[in-house]
């Protein structure tokens, strides 16, 4: 076994707690002495122990002189928990990797400045690559104060989201969309135009074989066009926000608000999708999860204000000039002025084909 | 060394010459004998000889108590060269491998037959479905006298085949475009709509860094719309056929078939899809490249008049609701009628994904 070996295992530690610490990262770890594992752990959940606490709890005695696997900077601050720099400290670990260092400028290198004053060995940079993707959502929104957005989009092998009469159930195939579910439960928020919600009265919620947890619901409704008996008006299934420009109807926004949907008015007439991102982040969106429809998906795409685009394919043809397509708005001019992504996995999902792609 | 090792090496042999062997298959053999290949050869070109042949050739006088494995079944008729199945029992050969049988329903198993009575111990299927795959042109043509259809497309990851305002330069990268030559090398014929022709003034021809065939250019192009001056009228790179409805101005007919090119007239006043795969299959083409438009590939889905598709898709957004798509026309009216293809292949080819997909 070499160092590789533990961290790839701490960061598979990590990875399985993806949706469930925002708007914490997902944090494994690892305690290793003469070759054995001795403890292992991940942070399960914002307020609960980070996971080099679940490790060297795991480890008891043993800990001292052991080597830590760390996949995030150990914290130097007391937030809801001690820091755990004092605790490797105070654990007498003799040597820590560290995969990448913590991204919050205020914070990065003070956990392993203070282990390395203390005389522990600090390697910093093992796997870094593998650490910053897995947790790529919240070096993002650290850094900026905006959620991660992800735009999905789900269409036929000619790029159809619909037939000509509108009709898209279904697109793509039961393995596909249950993805989009596991998607849905990782991601703070979920976000939808008021013209998905006309057309389809989607519920918008998490819909695993397991349960799942429900991402808060965002529509974009300039207008309040949103009508009162919509599922995610009426189902209490999930906290509903409701996105409009500066004139609306004061009677109707009354009426929503007393059924508990939050409504959320934009400073000018129309929605500005970058001031949008803005007061999400502000009120604790870390990620979002863009679900359409084509007019939506265009503004975001005018803006070039997504991080991350999931397209599913399905093996099927439709046809049909007037189908609808995933990108709607007024398009570029040129091809030069295409947004150019890099693919980063082509999968096969059941028959589908699952494209993820993010911008250069 | 097995025999599927053999067999796969003679299908390598025969994948090898794709593109040049037209009207014939693709056919690899190997002669193997005390587990030494001591032949191999491949059919080069119709009219030359047959893949048996030159393995015999090459092997000389230890071809006597050799095994043959072979992709397609020896010939037992006399056609431009002597009957194949007669070679092997001269030559002394004891047992012969055979992929699979002769497609062609008046020619299955005579060859075998023949070699059986001779006392040459046949075994047939190996590696049956390579084969056939290998040859699905062919086989396709013989059995039903209409040429082979890929429809191509290439489009961006939001469905787009230009930009609202028509700019198409480029959708894909270089290697995804050498890839399409390469293709146009392996048919007898490539189609494009006449709208095609006005808006992009098209060669169709194959340009590849080693040169390569170019297939016989076809237009569909009802009114005889065609432009004098358009480079697959004037160049003199490859044939060129039109296909045009019954009443066209017969003065512009005149100069087009002048200029050396080939007016082919339906029956109707439009063209039936059909009634052209009948006509062009007729006048030898077993494989039919389809390069769109949007028209041209509705007029193939609306018909099912398909075996093939085969898309690129490039890693850019540009957006735009009335960006065209790559199938046009009427479209399905409902997600229940789409026609469900199932995915061949799907790779990289430089920074685009390719799908390659039949119809179930």
């Amino acid at each position: 076994m070499n160092d590789a070996y533990y961290m790839d295992f701490a960061l598979n530690l990590a990875r399985g707690t993806a949706g469930q610490t925002s708007p914490n990262p997902v944090v494994g770890a690892v305690l290793v002495k003469d070759n054995q594992i001795i403890g292992m752990g991940a942070h399960l959940k914002a307020g609960e122990p980070h996971a080099e606490v679940h490790a060297i709890r795991m480890a008891g005695e043993k800990v001292q002189g052991s080597t830590l696997y760390v996949t995030l900077e150990p914290c130097s601050h007391y937030g809801k928990t001690p820091p755990c720099s004092d605790l490797v400290i105070k654990s007498g670990i003799k040597k820590v990797f560290v995969a990448t260092t913590d991204p919050n400028p205020r914070v990065a290198g003070t956990g392993i400045e203070r282990m390395e004053q203390a005389g522990i060995e600090v390697e910093i940079g093992l796997l870094e690559q593998e650490a910053r993707e897995l947790n790529k959502v919240f070096f993002y929104n650290i850094q900026t104060g905006l959620p991660y957005v992800t735009l999905k989009s789900a269409v036929t092998l000619d790029g159809k989201t619909a037939t000509v009469t509108g009709d898209s159930m279904w697109i793509t195939g039961e393995e596909a969309r249950a993805d989009v579910h596991q998607f849905r439960h990782q991601h703070d928020g979920i976000l939808v135009g008021v013209n998905t919600v006309l057309a389809d009265n989607p519920s918008l919620t998490t819909r695993l074989s397991n349960g799942g947890k429900n991402p808060i619901r965002i529509i974009l409704d300039t207008h309040l066009r949103t009508p009162e008996e919509a599922k995610i008006v009426t189902d209490k299934e999930a906290p509903t926000w409701i996105i409009t420009g500066s004139e609306i109807d004061v009677e109707k926004e009354k009426i929503f608000r007393n059924a508990g949907i939050e409504i959320i008015k934009m400073a000018g007439k129309s929605i500005s999708i970058k001031e949008m991102l803005k007061v999400v982040g502000e009120r604790g969106i870390t990620s979002l999860f863009v679900e359409g429809g084509a007019e939506v998906h265009g503004s975001f795409l005018k803006e070039r204000a997504f991080q991350q685009l999931i397209s599913y394919i399905a093996p099927k043809l439709i046809g049909g000039k007037l189908a609808p397509s995933s990108f709607g708005g007024p398009g570029m001019e040129m091809m030069a002025e295409a947004i150019d992504l890099n693919l980063k996995q082509v999968d096969l999902i059941g028959r589908d084909v699952r494209i993820i792609a993010e911008p250069r």
